[in-house]
């Protein structure tokens, strides 16, 4: 029994009942302000985070052996940051050692932590934004909100469901059966047991928002977790094991039940981790080589849950707001230059266009549309950087340097004016066909659409729900006017797995997954194996023990 | 919309009530009696049954091309009954032709199905024994009770899951989020689509009562599903599937919605089955062989459950009903002659021996009493077949023979006296030193059992507990009148993944696992990848999927 569990258990119990309660109606709901105001975060906040941020650079960001790390921030500067480096078996002896404690804590105990360190880590937002920022290349603004709040809100979403799967199962029963005249009396204790240590792999491009959720589904249900950062993107995770270390210590609890696992290209521990015996969940986000050699090795043994690759599909058939569709849609190519894994990447037109409000507009009207509305959108260089972020991967300029020769350029990608210390590009809009699948039909990550032409709206809507079942996909995208249409699109995507917006011409994007409200990955096509917001994404991180004898009546 | 089917589910809406309230409080719950009492089932329906089951021998089961079976009861008599046999390539496109039907019925009338297909199977209950007793070998109490009302009690307790699991889904939420003076307005909506066709592998020993959970987890979240029976057992399945087609029929469904898949030992259809792109979740029961195929061949990219071999331990450290516990194990040691996954097969004892309410108990007084309680169990032959049943599989035979060489004999196996048409063995029961591993060590499946003598006590649970964990079990138990032992036995027995019975002397055995209160399979040690009676069970048996476009406010 900690009495610092418990305050922390009281102090957040009303925000994890509005949590759970926010998961069964899906109405909005978030726990983190996602508004970047200094009279929510102190008026001080940002320049303090940037003075912390700024203090962490050029060297170890803590004490102890082997220190490794090479981050280089997409913006241009070297972050010169190294992190004390422990081999597998140090490692797993840690987490092992600290697990059991871990593991006999209440459930609630265990939420009132979890909650306590989102807490933290909300109150440190900007200082996460300045290492979101300058690892992944986003723009300050997604920094702070998909690294910070929308971060710790999928977290805490990953701590409601641990709890309502929790609360499934009763501590006791007493069991009584007739049985002819005698009565036959079990008295029955269950317990919920963690499966095993948690590995959280992390990815380059959203290492919190990606994150939190294996991580805190993981800890919550009783695991110790194993954090192993993206090479790229360490510091915004070692950030978050700081906060978690610090706040277990406080309650009494061995900081090991959560370690950060830092590596680097050369010498890679995931595999190696993810093999160990010890490892009983791993949780993954990232690309489908390795996500497939983690299917092919641990995913009939252990817990796993994937996040790899996907093509998301776009299918205009009709608008009633012409100018919206290509504002919206112009918008969801820039954001982060396609670098989402909800970015849309193919955009499925009738060969003989489509109907709009301005009347009808041919194939290359709408190519030339949606090139303009890009164009206008990032025409003033500061909100283009703001808008497109930075690239996080120099691989992405050789894709789009290779892509331009796959279709006809509608719009040609090119660095953000005033960035040279960044490494930026602007989205590449191609024309192809719908036969030019080589072109369209793999993932091109990176700021690369495609506008396909298609033999009318349902041969469009036909090759796009097909390419999300056989290729994967998180989203997909359509505008239509007509309900019948829509109706077919509803039925073809919930098949493949995406989850669907409809008509989106104003202030929300496709790009955009709501904590609480919308389902992230399905699980039911290559994007992933697993939705990282459902009750099955927790029910099995632990498995229920029972110890049954006989009653006196 | 389905009237017959809103029928039956207002027929059983008040079991399935009773269902999802048993699975929280998990006290005692059984929707189908286990008494075969002609005042419950009728008074004639034994003999009827009877009759049945001798008009069913000797020829085809229905009509149709390819017919195969050589089933071959255990107590004697060839059956004779083929059943049409279909190709992997026509099962699957039945099941796809049948699938959207059923993914599009209202969850609450799934249930109404699978809840009239289940009052079906409990009214058939009698012939229900028949089929189970001549294809497993079981007893005839056994077979009335495990293959009719227990099993289907584990199928009532699928969709009670599965219905407790699609109710947390909305089906429409209204997302309203203030942005600065802007209101963000969008009308979500979310359906439960079923993740593929459901296989479901049967094995030989308990095809219903291992079968039901799956077959029924899978109907009831929406899932077409093919039912593999394994060749020796397919009689009781045919009979399950005649009858969920029979009630999918009259309700206006697609009796393919359940399709049959016999095979034969030369020409066998799970491994291509189960690799097929259409099967989305396998649940199989059988041989570790198999197993490891399923987790390593298809366990990362689709919903796998298995449930395959263990080895129960039990461990004696003292007891205040010496007599009890000797009549206790005796009868687990006999029922069914070992051939139960919940069977215990090694049993652990302080070289010192055990302090009993009979006064100190020494190893070899404690071998003496085990073997002499078996003896008089078994005294009279009649009685001998009902408990012990027949041998379902000649090869075990060979392994008892194989066994007598393992350690030194405190009771010999033999066949039951009387019973010369059927294949029987009461138990084998050795004693060997705890370093004799290749004896013990491993699942020697059938009435093979061992006395193994270890340093003491908490040596005993020491390695119960690590080859639990090691080589997977599903059940263990424990006798001691210490509380700090039980304490360290559940403690042990938790993490190690063993559903833990203590100090059981009177009419419950470890090798009865009760719906609705106790979990069968933790997932957590290698007799099984999953829990067959929790939520995590059928969570992952389908995805949610989601759209939303702009509200008006």
């Amino acid at each position: 029994m900690s009495a610092t569990a418990q305050a922390f258990a009281e102090k957040h119990g009303a925000t994890l009942d509005q949590a759970i309660a926010a998961l069964q109606s899906r109405g909005y709901f978030s726990a983190y302000p996602e508004t970047p105001s200094g009279k929510i975060y102190g008026e001080s906040a940002k320049a303090e985070a940037e003075a912390a941020f700024a203090a962490l650079l050029g060297k170890p960001f803590a004490d102890g052996p082997g220190q490794v790390g090479a981050e280089l921030s997409p913006w241009g500067p070297k972050l010169g940051i190294t992190y004390p480096a422990l081999d597998v078996a140090t490692l797993v002896a840690r987490a092992e050692a600290a697990a059991p404690a871990w593991a006999d804590a209440a459930p609630a105990h265990r939420a009132g932590i979890c909650l306590e360190i989102l807490h933290r880590l909300n109150r440190d937002s900007f200082l996460m934004a300045q290492a979101v920022m300058h690892t992944t290349g986003q723009g300050w603004a997604m920094a702070f909100q998909a690294g910070g709040p929308h971060a710790q809100d999928r977290g805490l979403e990953a701590v409601a469901y641990a709890m309502e799967e929790l609360s499934r199962i009763p501590g006791t029963a007493r069991w009584a059966k007739q049985a002819g005249k005698e009565q036959l009396l079990l008295d029955k204790a269950y317990r919920a047991v963690p499966r095993g240590i948690g590995l959280v792999i992390g990815c380059a491009t959203f290492p919190t928002w990606n994150g939190y959720p294996g991580l805190f589904a993981s800890l919550a249900t009783g695991n110790a977790v194993i954090v192993k950062p993206h090479p790229a993107a360490i510091l915004p995770l070692a950030l978050t094991v700081r906060t978690a270390r610090a706040v277990l210590a406080e309650a009494g609890y061995p900081a090991d039940v959560v370690q950060l696992a830092p590596d680097t290209p050369e010498a890679p521990l995931a595999s190696d981790l993810a093999r160990h015996d010890a490892i009983g969940i791993v949780d993954f986000t990232g690309g489908p080589a390795f996500g497939r050699w983690l299917r092919e090795t641990v995913g009939g043994r252990k817990v796993l849950h994937t996040e790899e690759a996907g093509i998301n599909p776009v299918v205009l058939h009709s608008t009633a707001d012409f100018a919206g569709l290509c504002r919206n849609l112009a918008f969801s190519l820039a954001l982060y230059s396609g670098q989402m894994c909800t970015a849309p990447q193919n955009i499925f037109v009738p060969a003989g266009g489509i109907a709009t409000n301005e009347g009808h507009k041919s194939f290359d009207e709408l190519g030339a549309a949606l090139a303009a509305a890009v164009d206008a959108l990032l025409a003033d260089p500061a909100r283009a950087a703001g808008v497109a972020g930075a690239i996080q991967n120099p691989a992405t300029l050789d894709r789009i340097a290779a892509a331009r020769g796959l279709g006809r350029v509608l719009r040609d990608s090119a660095p953000i004016p005033g960035q040279d210390a960044a490494r930026t590009a602007t989205p590449l809009l191609l024309a192809v066909e719908a036969e030019a699948r080589d072109a369209w039909g793999e993932e091109r990550f990176g700021p690369i659409a495609f506008l396909i032409r298609c033999a009318d709206a349902d041969a469009a809507l036909a090759l796009a729900a097909g390419s999300a079942r056989a290729r994967g996909a998180i989203t997909a995208l359509v505008h239509s006017t007509d309900g019948a249409f829509l109706d077919r699109a509803e039925r073809a995507f919930a098949r493949a797995g995406a989850a669907l917006s409809e008509n989106l011409t104003g202030g929300i994007f496709v790009n955009q997954s709501a904590a609480f409200s919308d389902y992230h990955v399905s699980g039911a096509n290559p994007a992933g194996t697993s939705c990282l917001t459902d009750a099955a994404f927790v029910a099995n991180r632990f498995h229920i023990a029972m110890a049954r004898r006989p009653a006196a009546a």
